[in-house]
């Protein structure tokens, strides 16, 4: 079927719908390079304005899962859940679910990449484990899926290029905050990786995409209802992002962290968020009846130690010396172990999530651009979180450096870190669960 | 100054108003090409749903004119008014306007094109008289108006390029029908052209580009504000295009018209829009005190044959054998005069001005393409408008062909004249006009 595409700007620009395979000539078009960016971005403008109906993004979804490549994972037993976060600073849940659903024998076959960010992407965060790698093959990533439950590969094959393209368009043309582009987008990269089932992690709050518990929930309600109409089980959790996630910013630093949360000692909040986020995992992928009953499962495989054991099997079996899970100072250490001490007597009022990301950046946690080399040792550790009384001359936060001034760091943090006289209360952790 | 496109499109985006600086940005860069299609077309698409206030569009509209070459006309002695039409079918006027006014002493020195349409543009028109031409050089022309007050000249130089790119551009990403785009794109060129007064022809009905009286009258006010917020005094009458104006549709059958309008034996809505057209450039021009007086002084004109006289003048100056005024026989003649008689009794009720358009294209008269040859000597002639009482086998059209077969013109024009049984008014003539 062919169509004008100046007609299809049109149709959207005045608020109709755009039938199925109307949709599929534009997001084809654009791939095989017959529609320009020219037009391509004048039909985003278009829909930023006018939106698209619950029919045009599950279209626009698949469209674009049919533009490259689509892992098949059907070789690995039951129902594979992938889990997705929308992005935030100190957000070491991947690190926990993993091995945790997995010693249910929930199946996780993550795919996984490097990034940009404040941190490592996941992968660079297991590479603090000495041997640790993700260079396995296809066949032996499902093999090792069905004999571990988890396992994880480096993004590899032609996914979504169509996504890519339109991503790379919509940052330079003011069209990146429309909720129907940014939830095909993100849905439609799950399911070419093979995602049977969805369990999403919306931020909301000022370190967040969406910083308005409004946005958030629009954007979940997105997601959620693209995935159940594409035949994918999908829920979402609407979690904080006003304060950074658990304690530890940094790669080695997150990997420690996970280890604690696995053994039951971790920060509270990233327990909190790991156990609502996995119990629904562990229901999608029906080993459970309840979310009530996939809890008490997840905190009894916490108790007994067969979490942790899974964390130790899953990083063996990709090369890792699993011994460092028991004697967690072999992960690489930074020189320098600094304390950022109160000024002030008072309550925690603000913990700015991006600027203390940012500060952890620049310590060598993250990649300010594709080349930049990571330094997995060094990060940031939260004394403190929102809500909670310090005392002048306290610590707020411990310093991971490899450099001994840290100054600008210091600074950074001193400024983002707030305190108030008054009595502050600490805030929700988990906003809703949108299941559609 | 300095900006990011996408910042401005954002701007734009969220409804905000663009300072000057920030649009000369945008049209500088579009027209060096530092700013790429898909950011200019993101853009218009964001003007599209969000306008721009006056300030803006007055803005956009020196911009484009100084994206090119601005015509000199300040060797012209007087005011120089330019008319415009946004275009319709079978209209004379400029024909009739430049020796009627510049036979009052009000200098027309026009710049014009040939262009694609339903018959030839007003060069092409001319040249059914016999020598006429329009190469001459800028130092001539500019003398003929200061002698002659009229003269025409083709387009040259590099007038509003950002325009010409703009226009491409927005003509395949659905953006062409944007209010402040379409009337700073009109007063940029007549800017361009020397313009120190614009009277602007808006059409309005089937055959006009703007189908409701309230969409022209929004574009005329649009285009009237941009003048006078410039400096250039603009005035705009809103006129009818339901029908084609006139009874020629045609090159050398509307120079004969216009003839007959000079001598005041013109068809009454031909003959009535230039009149009042012609007043307000006359008195724009400063040579009339009142309206009324410039209406006046016109009629004066075409009564006492100075107004033909001039038209021989201006004819003569630039080659063209005059004693085709007093001998209209001598003009282009097609080979095939057809008349096209009713099928039934009863009352014209349309005559969709765009398809007798097309009808008299097909014969010949106008271009499709920029490569087609135009034959001046075949068209229409209506002999009946709407309103008109008609007998079963009278003169409907009268059809001027160099080909003996003109079924399909036939048909066409049968198709769209439409007689009814029951009396019908006719539309009217003037809608409005808009002083700002």
């Amino acid at each position: 079927m062919s169509f004008r595409m100046v007609d299809l700007i049109e149709k959207k620009r005045d608020g109709n719908e755009l039938a199925e395979q109307e949709i599929s000539f534009i997001i084809n078009g654009y791939t095989d390079e017959s529609i320009p960016d020219y037009q391509m971005s004048a039909f985003t403008m278009a829909v930023f304005f006018q939106g698209m109906t619950e029919k045009e993004r599950a279209d626009l979804t698949m469209a674009m899962v049919h533009s490259g490549d689509v892992i098949d994972l059907s070789e690995i037993a039951g129902i594979k859940v992938d889990k997705h976060s929308t992005g935030g600073v100190g957000d070491t849940t991947t690190l926990v679910l993993g091995p945790l659903v997995a010693s249910l024998g929930v199946p996780v076959a993550k795919m996984s990449g490097r990034g940009l960010g404040h941190t490592g992407g996941t992968i660079d965060k297991l590479e603090s484990v000495k041997g640790f790698h993700v260079e396995i093959d296809k066949e032996e990533f499902i093999d090792l899926v069905n004999k571990n439950k988890v396992a994880v590969i480096g993004q590899s094959g032609n996914l979504t290029p169509a996504d890519k393209k339109l991503y790379a368009l919509r940052d330079v043309t003011a069209t990146v905050n429309s909720i129907p582009l940014i939830a095909s987008s993100i849905m439609s990269k799950k399911i070419a990786a093979g995602a049977d089932a969805i369990c999403l992690d919306v931020k909301t709050g000022a370190g967040a995409f969406m910083k308005t518990l409004e946005d958030s929930r629009e954007l979940a309600s997105a997601m959620v209802s693209i995935g159940n109409n594409v035949g994918r089980k999908t829920i979402a959790v609407i979690s904080d992002m006003s304060q950074p996630l658990g304690f530890a910013i940094g790669n080695a630093l997150e990997v420690k962290e996970a280890i604690d949360t696995l053994q039951g000692n971790g920060p509270e909040d990233l327990t909190e968020l790991c156990l609502t986020l996995g119990s629904h995992m562990v229901f999608l992928a029906e080993k459970a009846d309840s979310i009530e009953e996939a809890r008490k499962m997840l905190e009894g495989a916490i108790k007994n130690g067969k979490a942790l054991e899974t964390f130790k099997l899953f990083l063996r079996s990709q090369g890792g010396d699993a011994a460092v899970v028991d004697n967690p100072e072999w992960l690489p250490a930074a020189k320098y172990v600094i304390e950022l001490s109160a000024k002030e007597s008072g309550y925690i009022s603000e913990i700015t999530a991006d600027s203390i990301g940012t500060a952890a950046m620049i310590l060598g946690a993250g990649r300010a651009t594709k080349e930049s080399e990571i330094d997995l040792a060094v990060g940031l550790i939260l004394r403190k979180k929102i809500g909670d009384r310090v005392e002048a001359g306290e610590s707020l936060v411990t310093i991971y450096s490899n450099t001994e001034n840290v100054e600008d760091v210091k600074n950074r943090l001193y400024k983002h870190i707030k305190i108030s006289a008054a009595e502050v209360k600490a805030p929700a952790l988990i906003y809703e669960v949108i299941t559609g």
